[in-house]
């Protein structure tokens, strides 16, 4: 324990370098903080259903933390599962048509839960590359080998599987994060049966707006309860709460409860988000109309943008995302539509696996048909050179 | 899209071979949810002050469930940060005394964060054989190369760092999940810096307890606020709810802001459990002696239990192990509690480092004297042959 003769170089140092390179790069995130009221039209948060802010949702929240407390004080395996969890599950597995189902503290962490628990030593993952990051972090962590697919390709995916001998488990998104496109689930149900292999479903951005109200995108498919097929989602995004789940066979869920890390030591969900996605399942079961309406104002998004003449992809859910020119263009974008009160997502490298940056939309059930022409509008008079043809 | 001439083997059917290995080992695992007013005295949760359900952090959940909605929307970059978690970080830096912090949506997510952001590729990562599982898989997706050393072994470190030219990390509990025992942060630090390498303390179980009013272990030991330390704690312990969160430097949080996949890609942290642990840290600030409460409760149970011939391992902050003879002894010693009132952990390999299994305790500082008195003779009328020499 004695003082170095002459100081090292701090530790921290070479943080400062990439600081740097991102700030030349126009690629530096800074945090906004948002009051509780904001004046912005809210074309930028998952809320899809505009559920998060429903009376009963916030109701269910409260009721749980009075009822429960604030937190789960431990891992679901110790003191951590309270009959809330339990009833959450049944009805959400109930819900998308599955035998059962996990709740986990987050969809990222039910990713990586769901990943490795399925991906055991020896055996082989297929990848599609637009994948979200919280699958890569699970394939990463999974001690299978993972082969990485070209972007909804069933075809390379059948020649991967066909390279491999032993258990194998093709994971896709069903709505892919950034350009909102659907996975082709049909075509790679097919696949995964011819090789005998799972298919790991991440239907994030598909529960609540896709399927028979919003059963999600599996159940849309025909895939909902089928024994090699396993499906994430998450709490917060239609369900407007926070938390994810895994859905599938009984044993399958069994198994995940004794080998997946980010279930077994983790605290459980807090009892108000439990409490929240609850209610906001209950909702969408009263009002299933929610998700054509979802989908509606997506489809009406995408229409005006490209009438107007905005490279987007032709929505499948509720994301519809907007070519931008450059990362420095999409920033300086997003940040004229915020001047002019509308609130838009902006997706720059390395949170786009292509590199084009875009703004990125939300539809929410709830806007109406006059908020959303405001907000081309918006789009429209802030566009910066270029984005009219950035994609075409 | 044709059908398989021959079905191929369920894709999931080796799972039935690990349930079966699981199952003859004794350490199949199951879901047991409790209602919302338990009859048993619970010593299995980690609620370390009793805050979970205090008035304050209740009312703090559903405060923020009606002011900003059951979800955060989106990622904390987009749409998912809001004054109230802009608040908790900056009650949270300051009570801890460091310059800044970043709530993330677990204890868990933080530590992948911080481990991942802080070892880039070329650094080395120095980690305790007993770290938390969220430690491991930090090191398992960081890019810098990982060197585990023996459990609290300062020499051991010393000599990995030698080894290294370039960035590096020491990784480590300050309070050890399993055991309850402390690291030694003093001499860590000090080979730290004579080697001018990074130290990354993940303070899960010191927070609350430990240091002036609770500040923490990293504070009790003259770390807080170093420029080359960087702590993590979560919210899901000693403040009674969910989350965690990364404290340090300002320009290291704000590189975490920049390349922590599980804070960028992941859904800020719910309100309501923003809210609550804003509201317990404000009851702990106000109430220091709550600490002090935690760790007497903890010390009086151990002396209980070595006085009554078991061993465990004398406790640094809440948390008291007690060893077993077998994994089957331990599933039937909590049983055994369980049966006469009292809820107890019970770890077991794969989640104990040793393969030792344990009834894990721990101490809240709202259990009175007489629980503490009738925990132990519960324990002690249900312990297993062998438990009393089990470790002597
Ligand atoms: C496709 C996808 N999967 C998983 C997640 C992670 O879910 P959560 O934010 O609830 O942790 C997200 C986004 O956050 C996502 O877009
Ligand atoms: C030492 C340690 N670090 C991190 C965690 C993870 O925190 P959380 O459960 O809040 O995700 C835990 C336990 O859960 C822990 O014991």
């Amino acid at each position: 324990m004695t003082a170095p003769s002459t100081p090292p170089a701090a530790p921290f140092d070479w943080i400062e370098e990439q600081r740097r390179t991102r700030a030349a790069a126009g690629l530096t995130r800074t945090l906004r903080p948002r009051p509780a009221h904001s004046p912005l039209l809210d074309l930028a948060g998952n809320d899809y259903l505009g559920l998060s802010r429903h009376p009963e949702v916030v109701e269910g929240a409260a009721e749980a933390a009075r009822q429960w407390g604030g937190g789960a004080t431990g891992s679901r395996l110790v003191s951590g599962t309270t009959e809330l969890h339990a009833q959450l599950e049944r009805e959400l597995a109930e819900f998308c048509g599955f035998e059962a189902a996990l709740v986990l503290s987050s969809g990222y962490a039910a990713n990586l839960a769901a990943v490795t628990a399925l991906a055991p030593h020896g055996s082989l993952i297929v990848s599609d590359a637009g994948n979200h990051a919280s699958l890569i972090d699970g394939c990463r962590l999974a001690r299978g080998a993972t082969q990485v697919v070209p972007h909804a390709d069933p075809e390379a995916v059948r020649k991967a599987l066909g390279t491999h001998d032993g258990p194998a488990v093709v994971v896709s998104d069903t709505v892919f994060s950034v350009d909102g496109d659907r996975a082709p689930l049909g075509e790679l149900a097919s696949v995964c049966r011819e090789f005998g292999a799972g298919l790991l479903l991440d239907d994030a951005h598909g529960l609540g707006l896709l399927g028979d109200g919003g059963r999600g995108a599996p159940h849309a498919a025909g895939l909902a309860g089928a024994a090699d097929t396993v499906v994430t989602v998450t709490l917060s995004k239609s369900l407007g709460s926070q938390g994810g789940a895994v859905l599938g066979p009984a044993h399958v869920i069994e198994h995940l409860v004794n080998a997946a890390r980010t279930f077994i030591f983790d605290t459980g969900l807090a009892p108000a988000a439990a409490g929240a996605a609850l209610a906001a399942l209950r909702v969408l079961r009263g009002e299933p109309e929610r998700a054509a309406r979802g989908r509606d104002v997506a489809l009406t998004l995408h229409q005006l943008l490209t009438g107007a003449g905005f490279s987007a992809v032709r929505p499948d859910a509720a994301v519809v995302s907007v070519l931008a020119p450059s990362p420095e263009d999409a920033v300086s974008w997003a940040a004229g539509c915020r001047a002019e009160g509308l609130a838009v997502g902006c997706f720059r490298p390395p949170s786009v696996p292509d590199g084009i940056s875009r703004l990125r939309l939300t539809a929410r059930a709830d806007l109406t048909d006059s908020q959303v022409a405001e907000a081309v509008r918006v789009i429209s008079r802030t566009s910066p050179k270029g984005a009219i043809s950035a994609g075409s």
